[in-house]
């Protein structure tokens, strides 16, 4: 049988492949230090304590655990998430409110499923999270991008573009960010720009989604608090996960929202995957019971910033003049600036050949097609000498084409 | 934030919850006896065996299983996945063709995403699996119904379908089907109708989505071979699931197509949920590779022919005159009749308050809203003797209505 494009659905042509994921898919044989992917240190892996939860789950719940689940997720997990998510300063008045997702990507999936109708506007920030982006694709929005400086999003600009879409009798759907930490550019939103962010979102009257996976990655003793704990008109839809405090490979994300929001969630989730797998669900649980999440967090914190500081110390003795790069308080990435001249999408196969280096090229994760000279750069997981060595290269590949 | 209906995406209207579900929620709580729900008998759960496997599997390749996978699927799980299918007579050249699903409802839901634009043509039985119908509906197709018999579809009511169709210029997407022991209506399409239906495809140009997670589950000495393993022509998607051969739990399922759709399957994955949990494909790998599943399938059989065996004993002797049902030879369900003018919709509320028991209305089965007087009877859920004492409530439930 002959396939023809055109025999999928449209919306088919909007799916995009991740260019991390595929860039990971090369470099997973050979000899190539990895900046790319997001990958946590496999030494932050619990095992031990997996296997003796799986364990004692098992014998105990087993006829609970390893049958379907409601598509709300495991009461006792959703429990457990209300009281982690007051400590974090997000009070929710019921575990209604909690949904437990199959990785926050699925979250994603969720919101253009149930809010964007083709055209629609959503901001998104510059750089933003390349899934979000794919996610949202394929219900075919209007992505407009809004600048950042090293405290997030300047607010000016995006007042200026919500009076521009204002003045075109354009409303704005949803703004989503990562505003702590955020993915790939490392950057931290201000208290004081969470405030205003929350004061334009009433006053344009938009959503806001908080993508917040990095928040307890924090290396400087800084208290952020999350836009869902200032959030006094349920305008933001609180996503994280487990993949960084736990375990990417249990898949287990949750989102925290005004039940209105909440419902439709479990909705759209019921025909998606029907629940989200009553095992996986029981470790999360048993992990924020037992305080595991807690005490994991602080050797995490020490392995990454170690880590972060290597790459930062690297980046400074051998990069050339012309770069620069953040300095992220938390999460697993630095994004750099190489000079204009250079297309970093273009320097990536060339750094994968000769260099045997990788990292992901920036353009990407720019919503209005900038971007070209940028790079992310993970440090969590390659090692110590792999970091030194990988920038050293690195290096080199861009001193060549200068 | 007071939110409109008319804030939501227009596809999120589409979005139904399953009565099923609403149901099993109900009956969670109280002393009702359910023969809602397709939930399998927690006693065919392995759970020493899975225990074992976890502990081994994380202490040699924990910082695989609990790290990111990729989206096709654990190659390791695929391979396994291709000797299996071959000895169900379905052969693929490569494990490219063959995609681990987090269960096969999210192989539903992908079918849609990929396939269905607003207002193509989408025929199931009459009637068919309610997820399905629920993971279509936000795509907004048009659904027709195919008669069934106790062979499966009436072929001669597809073509004239068919021919109806085509006078009208309108082209079939795909014909979704559970051609043996279906849910719900515990029926099994014949040889000489599967290779019919086989040839109209090939007429009509139309493709196939075989969903098949009972066809193991068989209480009589029939070999049926799957629709896919006729297929020369790459027209049929198989779609299979370990929720039945191993543990729902686990939310894996896979799907088995020619790698034009098998390529879009991962396309869509990725922006769904990144890919489905490395530890519980592991689960499945070594299920299949240690003969686990084999082994397991002779006790789930005899098990549950016991259990279908007593349901059929109990409708006979207890259900009034004027009533029908399905004698499957395999799955988990039998389809009943019950007079028409009985609607079974209105009887559940009734059943599950006075009598309780409770049991799925038809009606939502049929695409075309008929099967008012149906009801869909699981056996592999209950104990024998709530197969027994549920079908004596039910039956005088029915009895006071007539």
């Amino acid at each position: 049988m002959v396939v023809p494009e055109t025999f999928f659905a449209e919306r088919t042509s909007l799916l995009k492949t991740s260019e991390i994921r595929e860039l990971l898919k090369w470099v997973v044989e050979g000899d190539i230090i990895s900046f790319g992917g997001g990958m946590p240190s496999p030494a932050t892996f619990p095992r031990q304590w997996i296997i003796k939860i799986v364990t004692e789950g098992i014998s105990e719940h087993g006829d609970k655990l390893l049958q379907y689940g409601t598509t709300q997720g495991l009461k006792e997990l959703r429990l457990e998430l209300k009281n982690f998510m007051e400590w974090r300063g997000i009070k929710t008045p019921s575990i209604d409110n909690i949904v437990v997702l199959s990785g926050s990507q699925q979250g994603l999936d969720i919101l253009g499923r149930i809010f964007i109708n083709q055209g629609d506007t959503v901001l998104m920030e510059l750089p933003t999270y390349l899934a979000a982006i794919n996610a949202f694709k394929p219900y075919n929005p209007e992505l407009i991008g809004l600048k950042m400086d090293d405290k997030g999003i300047i607010m000016e600009s995006l007042e200026n573009t919500l009076k521009e879409l204002k003045s075109k009798n354009k409303k704005v759907k949803f703004l989503y960010t990562v505003p702590t930490c955020q993915n790939p550019a490392g950057v931290t939103l201000s208290e004081e720009r969470r405030k205003h962010l929350l004061e334009l979102a009433s006053e344009y009257d938009f959503l806001i989604i908080e993508d917040d996976p990095y928040s307890l990655i924090l290396y400087e003793p800084i208290h952020v608090a999350p836009l869902k704990s200032m959030d006094t008109e349920g305008r933001v839809i609180y996503l994280s996960t487990f993949s960084k405090i736990l375990s990417p490979g249990l898949r287990l994300g949750w989102v925290v929202a005004d039940s209105d929001f909440a419902d439709k969630f479990v909705l759209a989730k019921q025909s998606m995957d029907l629940c989200t797998s009553p095992l996986l669900q029981y470790i999360a649980y048993m992990a924020l019971k037992k305080g595991l999440i807690q005490k994991n967090l602080k050797e995490i914190c020490t392995l990454y910033k170690t880590k972060r500081d290597k790459m930062l110390e690297a980046l400074e003795t051998y990069f050339p003049e012309g770069c620069k790069w953040t300095t992220p308080i938390g999460g697993l990435f630095i994004f750099a600036w190489v000079p204009e001249k250079v297309n970093t999408k273009e320097l990536v196969y060339e750094c994968v050949k000769k260099y045997k280096v990788a990292y992901v090229p920036g353009q990407s994760f720019f919503v209005d097609g900038s971007g070209t000279n940028t790079m992310r750069l993970n440090f969590s997981y390659p090692s110590m000498d792999e970091i030194e060595e990988g920038i050293k290269r690195l290096a080199q590949a861009i001193k060549e084409k200068l």
